[in-house]
């Protein structure tokens, strides 16, 4: 459920018209509704009312901090896989033991940064990460409180791209080395193991992997707490699925909820979720503007100022984002919907039913509050898009478009020349 | 032929090590060769000796501005497929007779920087286009000088996100009705019909296509110019293929040159190129350093501190770019070579063969130079990386490398309160 509603023949963000936020902020632009930002995070939450737990966001879905900031007082932790992820969480004042920080790829000051902050845990994902951890820790004085990414093994039927729980994925300690860490970091002084986690993969849309990969990693909890290693919470990572098209039909947060009590809750700790789509996808949609109307050779075309840039998801996982007109409309015709970048794979949806759409119409990409503004770029030299947080009736610009001259902004000329941010003759200030 | 070569058992740019680069400027960093930029540039020069001809570089692949300002020194025109690409082509002072605009949806107020600007043609794709043209130089006061982008429906046999010439594609005027938008062009007052332009693909590794599509070109010129329109220019667009991998093995530039020359000259139109894959693909290397090397169930990994943020073309086109040691080694054994961000996407290469490499040791991704950084994202909250132009022996930085604090520019609270750049406790500055 989100707050994305027609109301007399227009699309609103809560109580304001997306019209009106294109007019004020111009577009492309993504928006963000916090009543349903706040709306998910708390059906987590009731989800897993009785089972002590910790929900920490996951950054990577959606880093912006008036998001982040929203999140935290609602009620969320954070899980942040990168320095620049625990930067953002601790720019917004998240206490630091309501972060977590994994990643596969953590570099030496990264690691440091985390210990200094003081994060709930560091997720751990091999034997020399293990050593690195607990030799920063040994530097530094501090002990550092370590959890181990646990591969489960299981398939989550999802795109091969954000699958990450199998074999053969760079992710997570195999299983059955697993507790040769634990007995390991049970040796290291500056070392505390206190969680066991796993992560399975992204937009999965049955409970069934999530069942199977918490009974994993509850059989390998119950081992180490009989071999006394002091875990307080266990982790399951990887991310419910969202319906996308209106035919999707992934489990209610409330059926996650409880198939992951059933499983976790007899061991008595803290189960920590990472969710991040399931929070802040539908909470987000892409405003865009139609630039021309193109008849081509087999088709129409309709080209909007929006492009691949702006939101990769099409071309990078052929996702498909449900677009709709924002003001009603009649006429209803099949069209391609491209954006103006200079490849193919700009396309956002091949011959979609929309009705009769004339340059300046506004358009809307369902759907992209998730792994949408934070994997654009400014490929064909396209500045990146503003993003407005709407709460009720006042929508706030949470960032600012980028400028042309922001495009260039620390270049420097093959003599080692500054360049200023005067924009060149012919173009508006 | 580019000049990073081996020396003493170590890669150089030019005359700079690898290693003096990562350790000055810090990893990922992508290194640009002067000397090749300006090779590849003349070698096509040369190929079309004897042709009137104008090497519009196209700025989509690599838009850095000491690049730009490089290839415009050496002889190079610019194509500009946005307002952002000829703010970039204007901010090195480049002559806008020298410049092209092109792309599939221009916006109003790109034409209007384009025609204030004085750009020597832009290339439309759709009748609405031509109109809207015409009213941008009608409200201006100017003529503007017009090509039109010709759909030739040559199958340049490449990825079908980089194929463009084909009917299902969004770009272009379908080749039947190009006749009809000239003799519209020659009735507006404010409009010069210069030029036709085709546009078949990028990364195309046979003459054959470019030998098709400017047979067809050439076909459409003859007939405009008996019609009376005052064409100049012809222009031939789609990228030559570089080779990536060595058993690769596209047509030289001379190849490509004179099978041109041989279809076009006989025109007596300037030819105009709009190559940018060929000239600065292998004039580039991102080098990466390994944060860790991880052996999975089944395979070793090797992680390196550069990611599908930096580099996003094996996720996105399932490229393949040569992977090198940068100071030689021995011990070769199989490694899956992935970076950082939290995504199964986010593998360089599976499985290939590489010296034993250890935390710490440089790697080199050849053929980085085109489509590396200017799609990079801030995904996984990860700055992008620094740019370096070596020239002899002298590396010049000509981008900074983005800081943490730079990630969160422009962003506000939900409240509208602006965030300062103070990083958070526990991070270097």
């Amino acid at each position: 459920m989100d707050h994305f509603v027609r109301r007399g023949g227009e699309l609103f963000a809560e109580d304001v018209s997306l019209t009106a936020i294109a007019e004020k902020f111009g577009t492309p632009t993504y928006v963000y509704s916090r009543a349903t930002l706040e709306r998910h995070a708390r059906v987590l939450f009731e989800a897993l009312e009785g089972v002590p737990h910790l929900v920490c966001y996951a950054i990577k879905a959606n880093g912006n901090l008036a998001v982040l900031e929203t999140l935290a007082q609602t009620g969320c932790g954070l899980d942040a896989v990168s320095g620049g992820e625990l930067a953002r969480a601790l720019k917004v004042g998240v206490d630091p033991l309501r972060i977590i920080v994994s990643g596969v790829g953590k570099r030496d000051d990264e690691i440091e940064a985390a210990l200094r902050a003081g994060v709930l845990y560091v997720s751990i994902e091999s034997p020399a990460e293990l050593e690195m951890v607990g030799a920063v820790a040994t530097r530094l004085g501090v002990t550092a409180r370590v959890s181990v990414r646990v591969n489960p093994e299981v398939d989550a039927v999802t795109h091969p791209y954000i699958s990450t729980g199998l074999r053969e994925n760079k992710f997570g300690v195999p299983y059955d080395e697993a507790l040769a860490l634990y007995a390991r970091g049970m040796g290291m002084a500056n070392v505390a193991m206190v969680g066991v986690t796993c992560h399975i993969g992204s937009q999965i849309t049955t409970v069934g992997p999530f069942v199977d990969a918490a009974g994993k990693v509850a059989d390998m909890a119950r081992t180490l707490l009989a071999q006394k290693v002091p875990l307080a919470y266990v982790g399951i990572g990887g991310g419910l699925g969202i319906p996308y098209a209106a035919t999707d039909n992934p489990p209610t947060p409330a059926e996650y909820g409880a198939a992951l009590a059933r499983a976790l809750k007899p061991l008595g700790l803290t189960v920590v979720l990472e969710p991040g789509r399931v929070i802040v996808g539908n909470a987000g949609v892409l405003v865009t503007r139609v630039i021309r109307v193109k008849d081509g050779a087999d088709r129409r075309f309709v080209i909007v100022d929006a492009g691949m840039n702006d939101l990769i998801r099409p071309a990078l996982y052929k996702a498909r984002h449900a677009i709709e007109k924002v003001v009603d409309g009649s006429d209803e015709a099949s069209a391609t919907v491209v954006g103006p970048v200079c490849e193919s794979s700009d396309t956002f949806a091949h011959d979609v039913v929309l009705p009769r759409v004339v340059t300046g119409d506004l358009l809307v990409f369902r759907s992209a509050g998730a792994y949408g503004f934070v994997m654009s770029s400014n490929y064909n030299a396209r500045p990146r898009a503003a993003e407005v947080l709407v709460d009720g009736g006042n929508p706030v610009l949470v960032r600012e478009r980028e400028s042309i001259a922001d495009l260039w902004r620390g270049e420097r000329s093959p003599a080692g020349r500054a360049y200023d941010d005067q924009l060149p003759k012919g173009f508006a200030p």
